[in-house]
C-alpha cells in the first residue's frame, strides 16, 4: 500500500486500474480503526487489491475540489479512472462487482446480503452514531446525563435484534461477506460504551471478524499512518 | 394494487411474480406518505409493477414470524417468490435488476447513483429522524427546546452540500432514477420543521418528483389505506 500525500493537483487518470481512497490526514479516532475508511480497507484487503491513499486534512474536506469527490465533505472517497464514488455502501457495493469473493453468487443470497448492508449503515449506524455526536457535542450541557438513557436504549433496541439474528450464526449470511465488513465495523463504534457486552453474541461476532488477517493487515496500515502523523502520542 | 390484510398463514409462494409488501395498519403518520413503503410504492409504479401490500400491526411487527421477515420488525419487508428482503436501499435495488428504468444503465453513473442512495439513506436520513424521534420522546423534557439548535444544525449541515450539488440540476444524476426516490422521500421526512425552506432548491427539487404520476398513484394508494382504517378522522 502506498500512501500519497492530498493533493489537488493529483490526476486520478494516472491510477486507471489501482484504486485511490481518501483518508483522515489526522484522524480523529486515533487511529483505532473507526473511521470509515477502514471499511474500504478491509474489502480491499480481503480481495486482495492494492490501493493508494490520499490523506486530506478537515480544511481540504471543505474545498471545492474535495466536495467535486464527495459532496458531503467526508472520507472515504473512492477514485479508479474516470469513476468517483463516496459512502462506503456502495464503494463496497463496486468492489463486489469485481471481487466475486465479497458477496454471495446465488441472486437470492446476493440480494439478501444487500440487506443487511442496508441494514448496517441505516438501520444500526444511525443511533450508535447519535450517542457518539451526543458524547462529543453535548457532554458539558446540563441534560446530557438526563438524555443518555434514551440514547442507549435505541442502541439497544437494534442490538438486540441483532443479536437474536446472529445467535446462531457466525455470519450474517452463510460466509463471510461485504455485509459483515459494514456490520462488525459499525458495531466497533460502539465500543467503549459497554452496550456491547450486553449482548454477548456481538463481541464474539466482531472478535471472529477480528480475526481475519485482511482485518489485520487493513488495521495497522491506517493505524501506522495515524502514528507517522502523531510520532509523539 | 390488491391489499391482503396481515395473515402468518399467506404463503409467498402463491405470489411468485407479484411481491408482496408490508406497510402499517394504521400508519403513524396519518397517511402523509413518510411510511418507509412509501419509497417502494413509488419505485413499483415507476416501473409498471403490480404488487399485493400486506398490512401489519405494531404487535406484529414484534414476532417471531415477521421477524423471520424483517429481523428489525419494522416496515417494509419485500417477499417475492422465495426471496424476502428488508431496507428500502436493498429493495430498490433489487427492483433496478428487473426494471432497468430504475437505474442509469452505464455502469459509472449506474455506481454514482448506488452513491447517492447510499447517502440518502446513510447521510442524509439519520439526522432529519433523530429531529423526529427527539420531537416524539422528549418533547416534553426540559432540555428540548435548549437541544433543538443542535439537531436542527445536524440537518442544516448536510440539506446545505445537497443543495449546492442540486443548485445546478433537475436530479441527482443526469435522469430521474431510484437515488431521487431515496433522497425526495428522505427530504419529505424534513417537511413542517422549516428546514428546508433555508434552501429553496431542496423543496424545488421535492416539488418535481410530487409532481410524476407515479408519485401521485403510490401516494393516493397509501392514503387510501389510512382512511380506510380510520373512517371517522
Amino acid at each position: 500500500m502506498n500512501e500519497l500525500l492530498y493533493s489537488v493537483t493529483t490526476n486520478a487518470q494516472d491510477h486507471l486500474m489501482r484504486p485511490i481512497l481518501t483518508a483522515f490526514k489526522d484522524s480523529p479516532d486515533r487511529g483505532q480503526g473507526f473511521a470509515r475508511d477502514m471499511r474500504v480497507r478491509w474489502a480491499l484487503e480481503e480481495a486482495g487489491q492494492t490501493y493508494d491513499v490520499k490523506l486530506v486534512t478537515f480544511d481540504e474536506m471543505e474545498q471545492p475540489e474535495y466536495l467535486a469527490l464527495q459532496p458531503f465533505g467526508q472520507i472515504p472517497a473512492f477514485i479508479q479512472g474516470d469513476l468517483t464514488l463516496f459512502e462506503t455502501g456502495a464503494i463496497l457495493l463496486h468492489l463486489a462487482e469485481t471481487f466475486p469473493s465479497l458477496l454471495p453468487a446465488h441472486p437470492t443470497k446476493r440480494a439478501q446480503a444487500i440487506s443487511w448492508m442496508f441494514a448496517a449503515l441505516n438501520t444500526v449506524e444511525p443511533p450508535i452514531v447519535q450517542l457518539e455526536v451526543a458524547h462529543h457535542r453535548e457532554t458539558g450541557e446540563s441534560w446530557y446525563s438526563k438524555r443518555l438513557p434514551f440514547l442507549q436504549n435505541q442502541i439497544r433496541d437494534v442490538l438486540s435484534d441483532l443479536a437474536k439474528f446472529l445467535d446462531s450464526r457466525d455470519w450474517l449470511l452463510n460466509e463471510f461477506c461485504a455485509s459483515d465488513i459494514l456490520m462488525m465495523t459499525v458495531l466497533r463504534r460502539a465500543e467503549g460504551t459497554g452496550l456491547l457486552d450486553e449482548f454477548p453474541t456481538l463481541p464474539a461476532y466482531i472478535k471472529r471478524g477480528e480475526s481475519r488477517p485482511a482485518y489485520q493487515r487493513a488495521f495497522a496500515d491506517q493505524l501506522e499512518i495515524y502514528l507517522r502523523q502523531n510520532p509523539k502520542k
